[in-house]
């Protein structure tokens, strides 16, 4: 005969109910933070409550206040635990930097690799091997005669026919053998390596788990294959999945501290931070790379972390300075050094620029994904090694006859920003009266060079559709750039030849007399870049900043709002999403887009399950059932979590109780628990009966598993208001009650489900909880 | 006998229940827009209800996109709608600018009046009326026949006893006569035009209504007396001024455009965009107004608003420029010229003005409030106009003797901050070997101007002191960093003559050998005034992005980090709030601070209202009251809405109404409705009933009033959620219920109530709801 009650002695570390309350400041937290293992975590491929995880952080610093005022040593730990967050952000600047230096250096290399090799050390790149060599000069810079082509070394001569073909076909083999390697490397040890990553961390930071994609093999095999892919000629850039490479960074980092190991919200905090470095370094714009965080990948932005996440990308940009990757000791990646003014008239041509952005960006955008749906429903998708391979072939292939496709993009981009100076060698220089400040017209080079470039703007804008996407990391922001820096590069041109030749025309009078210098094609191309970015990733303030810090003036700050903002609104009028929005729709992930407004008039009960004709709801009640239907009932059903209700006939609603935590709890009873069996009555009441059941087993109390403050919302709450609350408080799931009675429940892929039937999108779109 | 139910059509504009739904549906719109009037609005010194105001704009966005797709027309004012928004911004930008343009240009005249007079026309200012004398050489450009000071112009003599005390007086006089007639205007026309504007602009953006502040009359009487008080050389500075300047401007326009001046939550979006505009003309700083918006003012700031506060912010720089008040077509306020490299070691002194500025900045906030305290709860609050009048003569005779007083803050700090060129005649530059590029011995001159500069220091310190939170607008920022730059300034004085005579000490050793020039006092003045800024105001990203758009360069980001750093983590330590929270609490506003963690363990049950020995919560039911019991009602109690329940005993909770909606609608119907008398039932259900009351008057069915989805929470949810809950959502009550019945009521006042008796303080200090 059980004469006692029972009470399980769990308590999980995120509750905060009164009981967890009385508990903890009775000393026990040491115990209660470890728990019993699993409660208050959460499954692979779930959304994580942002509210509990935030309780759990308060009770876990008010424990600490607490135990501060009582010893030194406990003050110390305080003042330690404070600084964490700095410490950590000075680490992740730290290492990021480093590791996005060390990539630099390598894609580099190996990309000079594939035209030749040092014979001073076959570790030089091409410029550092011709570096304090006698014979450089400015015009010859990429001459020297330790720099051995291909065809030097193998068939002795460094021209003709023959080295053409033995450099075309290194070309191609380098190009085949770097890419194969990324791909076999990815699918061998990070299947998530692949892709520019930010659809995925966007979703992460929204408070989604994907265990594993951001841990330290997909750091590791991306930072290798990052190098081998760029390095291997195909249309992607490093600056996407840099991002990536310093959240894995940010997310491992994580783990030297409890705090932010143990707390998925804070973590979160650091992630925001981390791609914020991750900009820093791809572009050397530190105070861009906190605007892109924080408008286009960070879902939850405390201020707190918009002061660190700033702190973090300083300290990336300056440890990538310092070890300078680029041999200039620049900050940034295109450094513009004109700083030429620019007329009202050019806003016409600027805008021109713009709408060619947007529409690039949104015919883009359906390309890649058209493309991208094919691979994954049809048999293409089954042999992603053979893709990469034969684009990369393709790309080669198509690449090494044109020089402008020939060179890396970033190189192409530097290029194509750059102004004339009177000893720029460079084709696109080839001007016939090339004195600097004066108007000029375009020799022979600059003619041959449009052509070269428009067959470059062609090739490059086909091959970027279907290298986004492939199994290799590849990110948008080069490819993307350099389509819109050859448009921009050819108009700017274009102008430019006009105003020479055509002095008197009213567009040009006034302003651009004879002999003044008055359109800088180099400004066309950075413009021309900037809007085709923004067509294709929607950034508007970030991405004017990252411009704004790449030419360091406020010159130009009108000319570039100009473009992006046309930019933006011709790529919406065409299509509301940006191309991370339109992956995370595509992979089905659950994900809430922030900015979108929800317009249609539904309300709360026609979203709720159950549905009409559905059967009613699965619930808990406080005192009525024993362990075995409780066990039933979680046997039956998959849902990841039950009302508790006082009992069947009322319906009001109690709590809400987790499956996850349910399924631990009573496994944990039933092995560890004097007396609990399948007949014991489960309890979710605050008073255990004074009288506890004469014959019957000893009752098994839940009541501190139970979550005492679940949100609940009426039927007729509009659905508008519903979705801000879901995406302003986090929120996993919300009950919906009926004059206080429940009637059903809402899940945030309930939501994501309802807005997909709304938009006449398939529902079952929406893969994960 | 009465047959038929009478229902009233009045439907308030901003409900978003189902019924309005169908009636919206039905064409009825613009009927519903108009509704009656007075239904939807809110009184003064109310907060507002964000859920409703933004249901209410999403009604309207969808009646938009409903007629959008009937006609061409109502496609065209669809677009026109869309770009309304942008519209406004670009008005605020122009005019903004213009404004800021003519103040500065008013204030420079206003200030050169106290010293002198121009003869080629009293409308010149003193560098205006030497601008184009060929007696203008570099050592005296502020000599010229044309420019007589008040001696020359009374006394005849240029200089002399004399003429020092002719133009002592004439300087203390005419400080008199702006500052007399600053608080008068203030006190007669428009009193909410006094103080920075900023707390009471945040609490604006927070959701509370103060009807006036930003209207018309503020707008004329502060721009006219922010001139004046800047002119009467009181240590005050018109940054925080033009913020409120620029948010009038918004408001004021918002009433060009309905979509605006109807709904408070969207004219709150372009207050916020407003005030990034205002920090954007004060400093020139573009992108640092846009964060300072984000950091420090707003409160609910959308990324639709980014943007278009940025494109805001440049239209109103560059309107700034072109009007040109500083005569030197440059955007920012203070140019720094020097580009000199620091070096690590440096970051002490660094660090040690970020401790000056942290120490100075909590005690000008204690200061400050004990001051404002005493004048608020002594007869001195009695006497605003001689307080101002008194501290004007004070400031003016205690400044007059001082160059560095006598100057206005703003040329002061431009002084500091200028690193000495060789044509520099200002006495900071009196060095004995004035080459540029190498150290340098401090003169006779230097060491002049340190004394001086000390007395200044000690001057400003106390006298800004008791100068904010007069009568008369006044700003922060300049006092502050004009503290902070002469504290610098005379470190960095200090620093460099220590490194010139000691170039052996091992701390100089290595990077400050002889002849080279090692430290830049000027540098050290923008650190120390960075520093202290940080320290009144607590800014943090924005205030390094202000000073880094300040200096155009990447250089001196890290010391600057380094400095505001140290001063928010030393001021925090000695005081949590910034001068602008500080002031709300003075206020009494209902403020919920967003950065601060609610830290204490209660329960929404420990809060809400009814506490444990007051009377019930005055309640509703759904169809058991007649209008003359709901009326009694609303007379016995002065609370802003009643909750409706099923019944009195079931207590389970239907719906909420807010007493405003419920004045007005019964009024109107006791005037206007056929029948509604005393007796009549009052109905909140969905069906009226379908027997009609035998005898009885028809029921007045207040359905359409009856806010359908208000947010309840249970009790047993922590405070931490709820404040959390209220922030995000921008609730103004919330209700709370247990197991499904209602309880009580928790308000945004409550909360403050709580939250300020947790921290000791006079829980009664909160006076607004």
């Amino acid at each position: 005969m059980f004469t006692s009650v029972v009470v399980v002695v769990l308590i999980p570390a995120g509750y905060s109910n009164g009981f967890r309350g009385q508990v903890a400041s009775a000393g026990l937290l040491d115990l209660l933070d470890e728990g019993v293992p699993g409660v208050g975590t959460y499954e692979d491929f779930n959304t994580i409550d942002w509210v509990r995880e935030k309780s759990k952080d308060r009770d876990r610093h008010r424990e600490i206040n607490r135990q501060k005022k009582q010893s030194d040593l406990a003050l110390l730990l305080s003042l330690i635990d404070a600084f964490s967050g700095w410490l950590l952000m000075l680490l992740i600047g730290l290492l990021s930097g480093a590791l996005a230096g060390g990539i630099d250096i390598a894609a580099h290399w190996l990309t000079d690799l594939k035209e030749g090799f040092c014979m001073k050390g076959f570790w030089f790149t091409h410029e550092h091997c011709c570096w304090k060599s006698n014979e450089t000069t400015f015009q010859r810079r990429n001459k020297c005669p330790q720099w051995k082509s291909w065809a030097e070394l193998m068939v002795g001569v460094p021209e003709g026919a023959s080295a053409y073909v033995v450099n075309y076909l290194m070309y191609v083999s380098w190009a085949l053998i770097f890419s194969y390697l990324a791909v076999i490397l990815v699918r061998a040890f990070a299947p998530y390596a692949c892709g520019s990553g930010i659809p995925e961390i966007k979703t992460i930071l929204s408070g989604f788990i994907i265990r594993g994609y951001l841990g330290k093999w997909t750091l590791l095999i991306k930072t290798i294959t990052l190098v081998l892919a760029v390095s291997s000629g195909l249309s992607l850039g490093k600056e996407g999945p840099l991002v990536h490479v310093a959240c894995c960074c940010g997310n491992i980092l994580c783990h030297l501290f409890t705090k932010y190991r143990k707390n998925e919200a804070k973590r979160r905090e650091v992630l925001s931070a981390a791609s914020a470095v991750g900009v820093s370094v791809a572009f050397g714009a530190p105070i861009g790379g906190v605007l892109f965080s924080l408008e286009e990948v960070s879902y939850y932005f405390p201020l707190k972390t918009l002061w660190r996440s700033f702190f973090a990308a300083l300290v990336a940009a300056f440890t990538l300075r310092s070890i300078n990757p680029f041999g200039n000791s620049r900050l940034v990646l295109f450094y513009v050094e004109f700083h030429t003014p620019w007329h009202f008239l050019e806003l016409f041509p600027f805008v021109l620029l713009g709408i060619f952005g947007g529409l690039w960006g949104a015919l883009f955008i359906r390309a890649n994904i058209a493309w991208c749906r094919r691979r994954k429903t049809t048999r293409l998708g089954h042999y992603p090694v053979l893709e990469v391979v034969v684009v990369a072939l393709a790309t080669a292939v198509l690449a090494f006859p044109n020089e402008y496709t020939r060179m890396s993009s970033s190189e192409l981009i530097s290029e194509l920003f750059n102004d004339c100076s009177l000893l720029d060698s460079s084709k696109l220089c080839d001007y016939i009266s090339p004195g600097k400040g004066a108007d000029r017209a375009a020799g022979p080079g600059v003619y041959t060079a449009l052509w070269q470039l428009v067959l470059a703007l062609v090739f490059k804008m086909f091959i970027t559709v279907v290298t986004f996407g492939m199994k290799v990391p590849s990110g948008l922001f080069i490819p993307s750039m350099a389509v819109g820096a050859i448009a921009g590069r050819l108009l700017g041109i274009g102008m430019e030849q006009l105003a020479y030749y055509h002095h008197e025309w009213p567009m040009f009078k006034g302003w651009c007399s004879l002999g003044a210098k008055c359109i800088t094609p180099g400004l066309y191309a950075m413009l021309g870049a900037a809007a085709c970015l923004g067509g294709v990733t929607r950034m508007t303030v970030s991405l004017v900043v990252i411009m704004f810090e790449l030419t360091g003036g406020l010159e130009y700050i009108v000319p570039l709002m100009a473009a992006t903002m046309t930019s933006k609104w011709v790529a919406d009028a065409l299509g509301r999403e940006g191309i991370y929005e339109a992956h995370i729709r595509l992979n089905g992930y659950p994900f809430l887009e922030p900015k979108e407004e929800f317009e249609q008039k539904t309300l709360a009960m026609d979203v709720m399950r159950p549905r009409r004709n559905d059967p009613p709801l699965s619930v808990l009640t406080q005192d009525g059932m024993t362990v075995e239907e409780v066990e039933g009932m979680i046997s039956d059903t998959s849902y990841s979590g039950f009302p508790v209700v006082v009992s069947h006939q009322s319906q009001r609603l109690v709590g809400f109780v987790l499956r996850r935590d349910l399924v631990i709890s009573i496994d944990n009873a039933r092995c560890c628990q004097d007396g609990i069996v399948g007949a014991s009555r489960v309890l979710f009441t605050e008073h255990t009966p004074s009288h506890p059941y004469q014959g019957g087993p000893p009752p098994l109390s839940l009541r501190p598993i139970l979550d005492l403050s679940p949100l609940a919302i009426t039927d007729h709450t509009p659905m508008e208001i519903t979705v801000d609350i879901f995406r302003k408080l986090g929120l996993r799931q919300c009950l919906v009650t009926q004059n206080g009675c429940l009637l059903g429940i809402i899940t945030k892929k309930d939501i994501l489900k309802h807005m997909a039937q709304m938009a006449n999108r398939d529902p079952d779109s929406i893969l994960f909880n």
